[in-house]
């Protein structure tokens, strides 16, 4: 990790790679070098302020200082004793705007010398950036706690750097935004997007409109107080709250209390299951547009953003097909199909949006030249849309790439580069790509198991989004994800004691605490489903009043465990020299150990716990792939030719242990399995080749798509 | 455990002990029958309330079918199909009163069979305490999710059961508090005893005298709308909330923004230590009269119930004492003393609370013949102080022996019977004892904390104020403690998963999993100290800002595994036939698993941890401790004699390693080697005695108090 210890954007390193610290910083700064030295904490600390300070200032630094306090276990002093110099300096230049606004400066300068610690900013949100990069660099060994010296120059890569929380799908408290919220604030996330209605659910009280959200929500939805407690307390942390109110489609909970305003004739229940539905407003129909101006009013008018979110997605246009009075109004105005229909209705929102003095912000969907230029595109749909977005002179966001709820490596997302170095993009347009959002999509999450699909993981979304793009070493991300992991816990995030209770409530009161640590044991190579899986495995439909319970809520994404077996076996199949006895020896354990855990489970845990037997056949499975694993392993040093047959047997059996049926699980060593067996199929050819082409034509063999589809 | 499939109220049990289900219930109802057969808990579950029903009962009932849901992992259907009868009816004769209300009928009848659940009561408080019954109830085992066929009768033995918190000696917020309330729910508490003000934190909010929680607070005190809202959050689930305005004591943090209203020239700050501190309300000043009128006709307001507790404890004296002018006014009214004094001052609140139409509460101290008959005394002192009330005419309540603070065995909560089967009290003076409340004093917990000192052990006392006198069986309480645990966990208390999480931080980034491990194993053997033991073992002097983040707290009382290597040590020492070497094997292996896991912690995790290097001497002093037992149960197969010296020295020495000095925690196998130490050393009296009186002749030996002041 030597190159880490230099700075990225010009400054080098003052001592070298090998004796730095190894800082856990996430993000990594723009900038910085490690000089000797250290600063040691001890009660004695003491902090001043002694540029511009406000209420706002003066609670990040106590929330900092209390979390110091926390870890460390004793009180800090706080004031400097008379006539000495304090400790730690916060020297802000002045409070910055009062209402969080994109583009806010964000840039920080700290020092840490063995005799001071200096922070200095041009603004209070710079100031609380640059508290929590010190409450990072917080060490102990046995030389006490302390600070490594360091000298650090940051800003933002991308100005816009944001989490999308839907509320819809699934209902969120405020008090589980909040502590979102604080996650957020550590890794330097500066936008909260809240997708606030949906078919599934109107999650926010109109007071013009009351019907909105007393028919649209079950009695679930966030109060207009609750909303201005909610931004408040984001403005404290220096984040901006992006409202999302997603039209024409996704409106089934609007048409709940107000049929009148579909295109098809009600009744309407709240949607339960999900999907893209066919109900949308009557985009012909004045009395929406009269409504939307009412509401949209109301939610300027609580929102401070300079930014509304019109959602625009997904219309399928059914409902509009299916009315002979849509379809005529298209004819009669020239707008071709539903698609000039929805433009039509977008060219009227903009003048709603316009009117309350809000920018407007849709995704790709709405993209149209008429559109007035300060509109920002938000593109689910990739590199292509976003250039498109950019040439047409749009500014833009990015969250494809950043799907979080897909639950898939968040190696692909820390890899999501919005503007790769071979970009096609001039320099003006690549100004337009403002930064990109994480998407805590609401289908599969509840209050209880948001914090593990959000974090650790969205870290590395805003280490991509804030730091250089020349920031890019996955296995140094993962080693810190680890530690930001701890830290992010300490702000209030239940990421890992949510998923702990869960399990505990999984198993029952009669399991051991034996079994149940074999249990977690054997989970360590157990992952949600990826991708769409969970919406195509279905033992029964999924609706939203499933209790979200089972043994996939309780397993997370980017388990360390199972990523550094995969790691290893990589190792092991591809670096030469590596395919050895001694390399192979704590793969072997490794399987054998998730193996008799698994068996261990079967025999105590499984005879007594309802859901446990239920979780057979994924008990099962895990038994018969580490099993079969080790035997692989141990074909490896055997020279025997393998044909296609033999290769094809291999996968489909991986491919039906890797997704055992009815818990939405996968387990993670089978890809690992399936590297190997691809290795061991194509061995023959190995000899002649490079070992980099290889290993790229094992991956390519190995990354035949899973079936969609699995019975469950 | 055949006892307890008999009711004890009179109902005869159906079926006999050994085949009846063993109920996880808790508290135990007052007569219960177990029958044969079970209701099958399937997908098609579904529920009526036929008589009375209100949002009320709809919400109590949708809480208790979603608890299941989560528990089983799939969705009942609610509805009955057309035609069909509902598995479940929920029959309720009315509303109750509009605010809860002592003495409220709270009692019901549940019958399951094969084929239905019937639950009927007169109130809905009634039907809620019958809804957390058949919650408990729920079962799995290899036929499926089920409940038991019983017919249980339940109503409570006392009619208040109160949990005081303390919010102001450490803030504890809104959520917190509603989490409790939950809690408190499950385990059918019924009084929330709110302590809003004290030295250390004026928690509510004045809008008549702003100063008072504006300066006495840090900002951390419930709103007046908090207020409301906790009150409708502990109505809905049938639980009070009686306010605590603590004077004319313990009003340091009224003092800041009031300096006037004192005993003492100010200027005062808010009290930062624990003890009884100084200052007072001056009892001769007609201001504070004004004050208490004003103020108290607000909290009045506030909260709807019908009692007030206006504290009135430990008033020391010493500012009364220096106040000429007090004096002068004692003397001059013929009030004898500061005692006197502060019987007059109690008179003129008494008059206050009574015009604002409450009934008053106080501590035994403000006992006194003048107090109106409606007066409730609050006892802290004791069987003797909860007679001499009761006999007085005053309507008491317990929480002498209560104090769960005290971080003490709940054994000896659950043995704190208020009507002792040989009281000497009276019928009518008996029915003037009202229950009693679980005290939560706030000098050692934080949010973080105050669930695992809470619960799951608050459940023990509620037990003792609802059950049956009768039922008082030990080792079934905590039995079924373990179980209510989980269930508790599944209403959202932290009781488990804070703990875990501060184990985390505790250990820092640096310690492997296995590492971890082995201090959780460690930890099994080791509770926060007892009594006031965490007061007088100070390294720093304890204040409200401290970090309460240490290894104390980390750990809880009531360890399972730790109780249950006492249970087996004292079988093994004392019961006839059990010394012998089956017995003992466990024993040595506990204590050599404990031995080995402190071993592993001092050799892997101290070196990586700081924390952990501080908790050095505890560690040290486990392993030194479990060596000596695995020693000294060698031991006791030998038969030479062991003189006083001897006894003597092995007493010092358990001391020493039960107490390591600086994490104020306690070694809990040194209770059981100091048990047997005592029986070895008096090994040869055994033979010519009864067992009995041998066991209590060691006991005594053994119960030698340990010292009191230890230093750091």
């Amino acid at each position: 990790m030597a190159g880490l210890a230099a700075g990225v954007g010009g400054h080098a390193a003052v001592v070298d790679g090998a004796s730095a610290p190894q800082l856990g910083l996430m993000p990594m700064p723009a900038a910085w070098s490690v000089t000797t030295g250290r600063m040691a904490i001890t009660g004695q600390f003491s902090v001043a302020a002694p540029a511009h300070t406000d209420a706002r200032l003066r609670a990040g630094i106590e929330r900092f200082l209390r979390r110091w306090e926390e870890r460390m276990g004793f009180e800090l002093t706080r004031d400097a004793a008379a006539g000495a110099s304090p400790a730690f300096t916060v020297t802000c230049d002045g409070p910055g705007p009062a209402v969080a606004a994109l583009g806010e400066d964000e840039s920080y300068a700290l020092d840490v010398t063995a005799a001071q610690i200096a922070l200095r900013a041009p603004t209070v949100v710079g100031a609380l950036r640059g508290l929590e990069t010190l409450g990072q660099l917080l060490a102990s060994d046995a030389g006490g706690w302390h600070v490594p010296a360091v000298t650090i120059r940051d800003q933002p890569r991308f100005q816009w750097r944001g989490l999308l929380i839907d509320i819809s799908r699934h209902w969120i408290s405020a008090d589980a935004i909040k502590r979102q919220i604080d996650g957020m604030a550590a890794v330097k996330l500066n936008v909260l997007h809240l997708h606030l209605t949906d078919d599934q659910g109107f999650r926010i009280e109109s007071r013009k409109y009351p019907r909105l959200h007393e028919c649209g929500s079950d009695g679930l939805y966030l109060t207009q107080d609750q909303v201005r407690d909610l931004i408040a307390y984001a403005y404290e942390r220096g984040i901006r709250v992006v409202p999302e109110i997603d039209v024409p489609g996704h409106t089934t909970s609007w048409l709940v209390g107000h049929p009148e305003l579909a295109s098809q004739p009600g009744p309407y229940a709240i949607a339960r299951r999900w999907g893209v539905q066919d109900p949308a407003l009557d985009p012909t129909n004045e009395a929406v547009y009269a409504m939307l101006d009412g509401f949209l009013g109301e939610i300027a008018a609580l929102f401070p953003d300079a930014y509304l979110h019109i959602g625009g997605d997904e219309v399928n246009g059914k409902h509009w097909s299916a009315s002979p009075r849509i379809q005529a109004f298209i004819r009669e105005h020239g707008l071709k199909d539903n698609a000039g229909m929805q433009a039509h209705f977008n060219r009227r929102l903009q003048t709603i949006v316009s009117k309350h003095g809000k920018k407007m912000i849709g995704w790709d969907e709405i993209l149209h030249p008429d559109l007035p230029s300060g509109t920002i595109i938000h593109t689910w749909r990739g590199a292509e849309a976003l250039a498109k977005a950019a040439r047409a002179g749009f500014q833009v966001i990015l969250s494809h790439g950043f799907y979080i709820d897909h639950m898939d490596s968040v190696a692909r997302h820390y890899a999501n580069e919005p503007l790769p170095a071979n970009t096609a993009l001039t320099p003006e347009e690549q100004r337009r790509v403002l930064g990109g959002e994480a998407t805590m999509w609401g289908e599969w999450i509840t209050e209880e198991t948001i914090d593990s699909r959000i974090w650790p993981r969205s870290a590395a979304v805003a280490e991509r989004l804030w730091s250089p793009g020349a920031i890019r070493d996955r296995d140094d991300m993962f080693r810190r994800m680890e530690i930001v992991s701890l830290r992010l816990e300490e702000t209030g995030l239940r990421h890992r004691a949510n998923a702990d209770a869960m399990l505990r409530r999984f198993v029952g009161e009669a399991a051991s605490p034996a079994a149940l640590a074999s249990l977690r044991v054997m989970l360590q190579a157990v992952e949600p489903v990826k991708n769409f899986q969970r919406h195509y495995q279905r033992t029964a439909v999924a609706t939203q009043r499933l209790p979200y319970t089972g043994l996939v809520d309780c397993v997370s994404p980017d388990s360390p465990p199972a990523r550094k077996f995969a790691d290893a076996m990589a190792r092991w199949i591809f670096v030469p020299g590596e395919r050895d006895a001694a390399a192979v020896a704590p793969l072997v354990r490794q399987l054998a150990g998730w193996r008799a855990a698994a068996e261990q489970v079967r025999d105590t845990l499984a005879p007594v716990s309802l859901r446990t037997r239920e979780a057979g056949p994924t008990i099962q499975a895990m038994i018969e792939l580490c099993a079969y694993g080790e035997k692989l392993i141990a074909l490896a040093g055997q020279t025997e030719r393998r044909d296609e047959a033999w290769l094809k047997e291999q996968l489909a059996l991986l491919s039906r242990l890797a997704h055992p049926p009815g818990q939405w699980v996968e387990l993670m060593p089978a890809a690992s399995l399936r590297l190997l067996v691809c290795a061991l199929a194509t061995d023959a050819q190995r000899a002649g080749m490079p070992a980099e082409a290889w290993r790229k034509q094992v991956e390519k063999l190995a990354a035949t798509k899973p079936p969609k589809k699995t019975a469950p």
